[in-house]
């Protein structure tokens, strides 16, 4: 994967769930290019689902589903132990319930990155990312992951198209795998635009014992629950900008 | 609307959650013509809903959606206070899902038919009926209810197509309306067949005060979770078949 | 009941859930007498239980039990159809929940207040209302709620220990039922110590359309989901204490 | 822990799920001694605890808590990735919510027997267990588990009484845990009762393998939810009464 194209940014986006708000959804719906849509299984719901569409819509970022594990007290970020066919039918459940919502307003849907603890279980599970991989190809949309992971290599295999993510909000492994936490860290901006200038530049990214770790990345991902996260979407998008000039 | 048409059968299927098996899905799904599937809110799960649009993919039976109210432990069959555009978009995200497994196959959705005390609450309710026929008309598919109430004359100022349904297992009030019930209770299968017999003939149904009760209908629904539903639809059928012979 | 004990202050906590925060129940359990913990079927979670029995029983806050009806996305405020043996299951099952997160920590349960929609439908049908006072009467503890309902005149039958609440964040009508929302809104806090000063003295309060209610009340509820909790808190503190000084 | 006293027949009951039947329950609390009761995690829900403790109770059975995962569509049979602290949050939630239905009919909690895979998480994770022993201490009751795991070492640390089980309808791998299945599969009601006698006379169980493993055990378990199990059960029960004679 080429790092000449135009590099998008992506966000998690509609996690709040009832009453219960979360992140800064309306200041980076100003920022970014693509919102990843949770579906209501780790967070969301379908009035918020609805919401956050129409938002996105008016905003004119593109909208992708991001399904999650079934657990909304853990916010899809215990693992669960899975078979292929549970994980591709939570995969098609959900995506397909938002594609409810975008058909509503005439909207495509833009592409698939799964959430949380399905995310890094999917890396690692060959197995698991084929009958993913098969429910996304159904959807005929890319999907969004880790290079060097299962997600690059089924996707390959499926013939489903693959987006790698630079994350600049999570700690990196020494392995290239990224290190998920429960809840939310603090995110400094000018590190997250100094590691995003790096990795545009073809430097590696430094892992948390240090060993550098070649990221190949097509978009980078800036989540939306830290406090600071406009921040660091903001300092993201003027080297992504500076970089490949967004076209209006 | 005339009963000279083809009358279909219909029935609610896919029902079981998890380990626990419901109704009589693979015996009925030999009699029906349509098949109103679960979504997840009311009974189903995902793993669920993608075995019934295959098992009744297999037997040619049509699929439509059932969404339901968000009350596992109910069974969808306890009246909740929603605003309208609750209602709506429970209906968009279930049948949103369901659609994504029939895309998966390849099958188009059918109609819409909402299940128990939200079907009820649909009939009764004109503002909350508006806002889910705008549901159904971006799905593009005709709903199911009951003639001479909110189903009826809101599909017709909404544009969509409505189909009414007769039922051979509920009682019906004096005033035309369905005596909901929690739970399932045995039908004969010759009072179900003299009933539709009667009905086909343009002859009244009795209400459970005696009164004689004018039922339109292109639909007969029978209710799978009854220990002798595949009976009562196959007395249905013959019946049915009587008068508008099933095409093959 | 005599105006002239010990008024207390109560408020509802604990109605966070998983990742998302909800309300200001640090800075009000410094202010508050009684807590109402929210059991986990409209808001709150195990782990949020046992956070909050930590933090109420740290500040010499006494815990009650606040179940409400098995509705997240909805916070527990859209009435559901309950049969009478539903509304007494849910109330024992969450009861007993929250019992064994005080019994833990060698705490007692202090009273029972429903929440929401649970509430307003005890407040008004006695047949649901007596079911439920059979439940708290096992507790062994006083209920919270409306004087002048079925609240207080089924306790009384039942012998059920009674405090009737007054509330300064919600409207009152003319009835004397209050209007119950869907969601918070600010409060002025000289209005709501205004209130209390009033009742205090034995005024009627002003209903949403200017008729006086007389409200008869042993204990005032400020809900901690307004942004301004705490300034109507230590505001209707302040007017309490100079009524019947906090003894400590 | 000596094979010279009263053995004891145990079985996982109330599984059930709002109108979703499920296994042999009034037939087995015919035949054991004590109930291992599900508490709307993995299954059941408040009205089916209320009425399998009434149940229970007339049949003289002791009723023990059956906590599992919260995961009603894998029926808590699939691993989640919990930290300490969330297992025993929700050990205390489960069991206290039915202690509020056994204080209601003035009957004891018996024993905490955790369900699916938090058992076998349990079993494995000596961590997990203590933060769950804690809770189990605090309810002062038995825990029943499977002996040389961190079930039992973890218990004699913690100081909470261990009650080791025999199981007749799962397969023992060769190091003595349990192979744990999604779904039940039929038992030999003669094949168990063999397994039980030579278990009973200091004989080693075969596992899967043909290893021996000697299984240390004060009760046995027959789960209620293969077709055969009240014959299982009555075949157990009919050893263990040649050998301890039922006291009635």
């Amino acid at each position: 994967m080429a790092r000449t194209g135009r590099i998008l940014i992506n966000s998690d986006m509609g996690e709040a769930f009832g009453l219960h708000t979360f992140g800064n959804d309306p200041d980076l719906l100003r920022i970014v290019d693509l919102a990843n849509v949770a579906c209501g299984f780790h967070a969301g719901d379908p009035g918020i689902m609805r919401e956050t569409v129409a938002l996105a819509t008016e905003s004119g970022v593109r909208v992708g589903a991001h399904p999650g594990l079934p657990d909304l007290v853990g916010f899809g970020r215990r693992r669960m132990a899975l078979r292929p066919d549970e994980a591709a039918d939570l995969v098609v459940y959900q995506t397909g319930a938002l594609v409810g919502f975008l058909d509503a307003v005439g909207e495509p849907l833009s592409h698939i990155k799964p959430h949380g603890a399905l995310w890094g279980m999917l890396a690692a599970d060959a197995d698991l990312m084929r009958a993913v991989a098969r429910a996304v190809k159904a959807f005929d949309v890319p999907f969004l992951g880790l290079a060097d992971t299962a997600h690059e290599s089924v996707c390959a295999e499926a013939g489903v198209p693959f987006v790698g993510e630079l994350y600049v909000d999570m700690d990196y492994n020494a392995d290239g795998t990224l290190a998920l936490a429960r809840s939310a860290r603090r995110t400094d901006p000018a590190a997250a635009a100094e590691r995003v200038a790096k990795a545009l530049a073809g430097e590696p990214v430094a892992s948390v014992d240090g060993t550098p770790v070649d990221v190949r990345f097509q978009s980078v991902c800036v989540h939306s629950d830290s406090p600071d996260a406009p921040d660091v979407a903001r300092a993201v998008r003027a080297v992504v900008d500076a970089r490949t000039p967004r076209e209006d």
